[in-house]
């Protein structure tokens, strides 16, 4: 079963917890034992897995990624101004395997599901394969 | 098939070897051809695949981590003092996708398949799932 | 269906878009709807998803990941120079999970796949599983 998630990015940089559409996808899907493949359909934002209880986490991984990867650096040659966007997405990567296991997903106490913005804002498409 | 394996970490940060319990349970499930996920349930400890053959590999890939993403910055805000830990972990990423093929893990010569740990030392626990 | 891709490098670190076998080899297996997993056998090349259309994307994301983590530095132990290339390798990561839906990849407009390789120019392998 294939499912494409439609998310809206309001900044050019940004985390969005994506965690309750995954999770009403399974529940609607009925399996009990499976995995749920997510994959990002675009080459400026990237897929992870993170604390959302502490916002501050998300906040420090983005910071800490511009850090690493300004967003304007001499050396850069892509036109689009966007060149420190893609790199992020590779660092971060597009897609992840989620484990389904008695009907919900296994996740940690602290582990979020989110979409990392890195060149909005724009509309964003996630595929999601649910499978047994 | 679900399984969690359960790791000691003994030390802040440390790359443990567990690809001999992950290829136990592929014996032991007896599956010739399919696929193994493993998730780790953690946001501050990773799962990678590198050379364990030179364990300087390991830790040259532990210090430069370090060196990208230091234990201490001022701009961090997150009040555990571990932000470097959750950005490693999103670095490195929570998951992996290993195949099985006559039986056996298909890995190089010189893969070797590490939990790392970035804010330990901690009980770690690792889901495995094997299907064909 | 396990396939091994092989694939020759000609510089010490080059994006190389392996898209086209990839496609052959889902159109080959004649399945409508599934995955296919990729898998680098190697600890100095990894394979990620990036733009393909304007080349000097890759171009960038080579310039950064080597000014994130140059060739030499003093404080890297392993001997065979290429402590760099294991660490981007665990950086973008040795595999990837794409989906298969009515007889062809998920990918976006931009989004081509790349081996990355770190310590060319070498003779490299790609395991590749597609399934149901």
């Amino acid at each position: 079963m294939i499912r494409f998630l439609e998310i809206r990015t309001t900044r050019r940089e940004e985390m969005i917890d994506i965690g309750a559409h995954v999770r009403d996808e399974v529940r609607a899907s009925g399996l009990l034992e499976g995995v749920v493949h997510l994959w990002s359909l675009h080459t400026t934002c990237a897929l992870t897995v993170n604390e959302n209880a502490d916002p501050e986490v998300a906040r420090d991984l983005m910071w800490k990624m511009g850090e690493l990867v300004p967003h304007n650096e001499v050396n850069y040659r892509h036109r689009e101004g966007n060149s420190d966007s893609h790199v992020k997405t590779s660092l971060l990567g597009p897609g992840l395997t989620l484990l389904i296991h008695r009907g919900d997903l296994i996740l940690g106490n602290w582990q979020g599901i989110f979409l990392a913005e890195w060149d909005g804002p724009r509309a964003r498409k996630v595929a999601l394969r649910i499978s047994s």
